[in-house]
């Protein structure tokens, strides 16, 4: 078995080789230039962690881990001609560096390219990947739409807020591990325990981040309070608003538009009503719950304990509860 | 055997009832607008020709053919969007009716849709038609970038053009028509030649296409010589700018930009140096010869004459040799 650490530097080097086209230039080169700088390859490293648990022979699962990581990154690239957004991983955007668009259409290709590494899965497990792989894709999308529409929306209630995140960034969870643990020849009940497992975790993930956004440490290089300054509907401020006497709803809602003030006293007067209502600590206890469900999953799955080690172990540093 | 308008319509009542979500609605409505006006089906018709060529029970090649249709639709949806396209078959594009955004993630829905229609395709033909589906999919992007880079571009070498519509156009006609053949079990051989068969019919449908927008008849509804008012690079442009003197060229280059005409003026004026250098003639002229090319690589396929009679009257009437 490999440790999470040894699996992201094999993926690292197998993403490194990969060939692509070098024309046209204004279609490869922003595809080259989004996947070399690769943040944490969360998704490949679950995929191969998944398949680990499994079966030895990881090299077997590279493909179908790239193509997963080739169709996240594919989505963060059209996401930032919708979000509008001019920065990724502490550089310019695609989208940012050459126009709307080259990004429009370099994520098209993009996203083939992600079909294009399945073509590396066996044939008799294609079927059964590439139906997984549709689904999870098309998840995404959805998950992005509902995201989107949040925006316009008045009032979101928890619940559809679950459902958005449990599309935008679970599903891309679940379709990792799951696809890993098919290539592995995991039983089908396994792999809708993994289903559960990964979603559960991509959840307490996306928790994890919209938390960080208001509560993390400025020390780690990321700026605090981006969601509050844009408004934006996190789990924070709605579970909030859920719970806000109607004063405090109305400095949830219009804090961010109010010109007069410096977005160091926006950031902190919504921080007042989270800290009054308690969302810290109900994010805490989300991701926690979460997470015990998740690794409670796991020790149900028909393998031997020390095959859960690793992916234990991974999931817990994902929510920051080791390193 | 089927002829093209039976298949046409087969594939029309198996496109309708084509189940698709229902939320979210902003996701999943542009889609249904996209293929409900469908246009002629000319890709999914060619895929079924290709099939009926070799094998009879066309029922098992509609999810190929659906795959390619839904594909094609895709690009037109974000083409629209890249080139700023208003109006689509008669009707508001999706890029004018819901937006940029909406446009952009709905195409991406849509090309998930292509793949899952693949999902239909038999497991021992899966690995084959995807690895085409795939090349097919990344020209068409790639010959889309060509074609951008042509409006900054100051010269375009025939050539160069040859190869863009290769990739933009022709690629997804070569695709639709090997997936057929393949899906019949056509020979390794056979599936060779028809990928030549269909990019020579791409390219003569193409340059027919440039053609009828400068010389077609206006009263088919369609309007006389937008390419020449956006000063677009078509194959008469190209032609006519290698074979311009100094006068003419300065003419085709600058008349679209030149705000002292009205559009009639601004047609008539670059169709002048189209008319003195024949520009008319040439066009026609090499579809001429594409289409003989092709017709003559069809009768070199390891099938009776008869087989291929409603191939040969189809690929006539799309460049208007027969109705």
């Amino acid at each position: 078995m490999n440790t999470p650490q040894q699996i992201a530097e094999i993926f690292e080097r197998y993403i490194a080789l990969v060939n692509m086209p070098d024309e046209p230039q204004r279609l490869y080169a922003p595809i080259r230039y989004s996947l070399a700088e690769g943040g944490k390859r969360m998704r490949p490293v679950l995929t191969m962690l998944a398949y680990n648990i499994y079966a030895d022979d990881i090299q077997r699962v590279l493909p179908a881990a790239a193509a997963v990581e080739v169709f996240h990154n594919f989505t963060l690239l059209h996401d930032d001609i919708m979000d509008n957004a001019m920065v990724r991983r502490s550089r310019p955007s695609v989208f940012a560096k050459w126009g709307s668009n080259v990004a429009i259409l370099s994520g098209d290709v993009m996203m083939i390219e992600a079909y294009r590494h399945l073509q590396g899965v066996e044939a008799k497990f294609l079927p059964a990947v590439f139906e997984r792989f549709n689904t999870m894709a098309a998840q995404v999308c959805e998950g992005q739409q509902y995201d989107m529409d949040f925006e316009t929306q008045a009032k979101v209630a928890v619940a559809e807020y679950m459902n958005m995140i449990e599309l935008k960034t679970a599903a891309l969870l679940s379709g990792a591990v799951t696809i890993g643990a098919i290539l592995a020849g995991a039983s089908e009940e396994d792999v809708q325990k993994l289903y559960k497992f990964a979603t559960e975790v991509g959840i307490a993930f996306q928790l994890q981040d919209d938390l960080l956004d208001s509560y993390g440490d400025e020390q780690l290089g990321k700026k605090i309070g981006g969601d509050i300054l844009e408004g934006k509907k996190t789990y924070l401020m709605i579970i909030s608003l859920s719970h806000a006497t109607e004063a405090q709803r109305e400095v949830l809602r219009t804090t961010h538009l109010n010109k007069k003030l410096s977005d160091e006293q926006k950031i902190a007067a919504v921080k007042e009503v989270y800290d009054a209502i308690g969302a810290k600590q109900m994010t805490e206890q989300q991701i926690s719950v979460r997470i015990s469900r998740a690794l409670a999953i796991l020790d149900t799955l028909s393998v031997p304990a020390e095959r859960l080690g690793y992916m234990k172990s991974y999931v817990e540093s994902l929510v920051g509860r080791k390193k």
